[in-house]
């Protein structure tokens, strides 16, 4: 196999109602996966409040280690939304009417209703390329690597599709994962000699709860299916040697 | 009201299955919501991979800059299990048995099943201050103002009661919600005025679906009652000329 190719991407939660508790966030998982599926790996997710210069501060320093960024939350149109203003700043673009964002909104709203409020949605830094919307009309955005989506899930997941041809990953990373009727400690040191003998496999040891009972999920990550294929079976010969119950999850 | 006290923290998560999408992080809601209870209000929250360089940087740079920081992950028994080694790193502190927690782990096993895989887990900071854990034996630990508890989300819960002489909060951050039929623009222009009338109160205002239905939940936050009041009552004034319906969530 040809060298592998590694694209990395850090996700950005703007957010005060993910940091008090009072929301639980869904949409690292959305993305993550979904970027897992087109080879790009995510190396760190930040949440962050609703504050100006800690977005700017942080984008401006996650799109310079990263292949991308995406940010979610904060271009609604209330005052608390504060994400493309913040973003303009850090790219230092003007912050500006988007004239096809207008036309978008415009056509979308039934006339009389595209107010002052909604007309804030089309504020965005200059030439920013649109992410269009499918469900409820105001697009995101992206500037350079820096894609800008909303943070009310179901929005945000009908429109990563039309990202596909934006975000270019490497190899897909591919995963396998052994579930075991086991615990932790019983493995640990067998599973320890079978990464040392694959230093360039993820293996990742989840215990688990399912209908009372204890277990543990191996999960062997790669872009390398071959790589996961003799991950696997060394796994799967301790596994057969203690005697230990692989089991459907 | 004297003058408010705040206390700041962040979370730290360590985990790949998070960043990979597999799992769904729901410690940080946990976290976050005991933080507050307590006045300690949650700055950031980093998901971070199970790399040591990674862990000891970002452990290094957000305890100097917050009050308190909270690790989730990485305490369990397997090779992907390198928290509290990269802990000691970070406080230049040696990693070895730490005796309490031997005796705690020698007692909760039975005899002959406190095997190598297991004593793992009493491998500790020196003179770690030990966080006990009524779940599952294994305890976490304190380093000055890091505290370490594991990714497994009943357990963690389990623990956080034992902290609260440890973690000294400020005043307790209150909050108001105001749920309301209707959708964020009808509303954005009125609520920026609310917001610029009470520069230190956070208000937030959070789209709906429930039942098929559009609304609006807007949260007010300060530790100061009055201010939530002023801010409420302002609120309801809009609302009222709208002739906005107020909805019970």
């Amino acid at each position: 196999m040809s060298e592998t190719k590694n694209v990395s991407a850090a996700i950005i939660i703007v957010g005060n109602e993910i940091l008090s508790g009072r929301t639980q966030d869904t949409n690292t998982g959305t993305i993550a996966q979904w970027l897992n599926s087109i080879g790009v790996k995510v190396n760190e997710v930040r949440v962050i409040p609703d504050i100006e210069n800690t977005i700017i501060d942080t984008v401006n320093h996650l799109r310079k280690v990263n292949n991308y960024v995406f940010t979610t939350g904060g271009i609604g149109p209330t005052h608390d939304d504060i994400t493309a203003q913040s973003i303009s700043k850090a790219f230092n673009l003007k912050y500006e009417i988007h004239k096809e964002a207008f036309k978008i909104l415009e056509a979308y709203y039934k006339v009389g209703e595209f107010n002052e409020g909604r007309q804030k949605m089309v504020w965005m830094p200059s030439n920013a390329n649109l992410i269009l919307n499918p469900t409820s009309g105001a697009p995101g955005f992206n500037i350079e690597n820096v894609f800008c989506l909303p943070g009310v899930p179901s929005i945000l997941k009908s429109m990563l599709g039309g990202l596909k041809n934006r975000v270019v990953g490497g190899d897909p990373i591919l995963s396998h994962t052994i579930s075991l009727k086991t615990v932790e400690s019983e493995i640990a040191n067998s599973l320890t000699n079978v990464q040392n003998n694959n230093k360039d496999v993820e293996i990742g040891s989840y215990p688990f709860f399912q209908a009372g009972k204890l277990g543990v999920s191996i999960v062997i990550r790669s872009e390398d299916q071959h790589k996961i294929e003799k991950c696997s079976s060394e796994i799967l010969e301790f596994v057969n040697q203690k005697e230990i119950e692989v089991v459907i999850r």
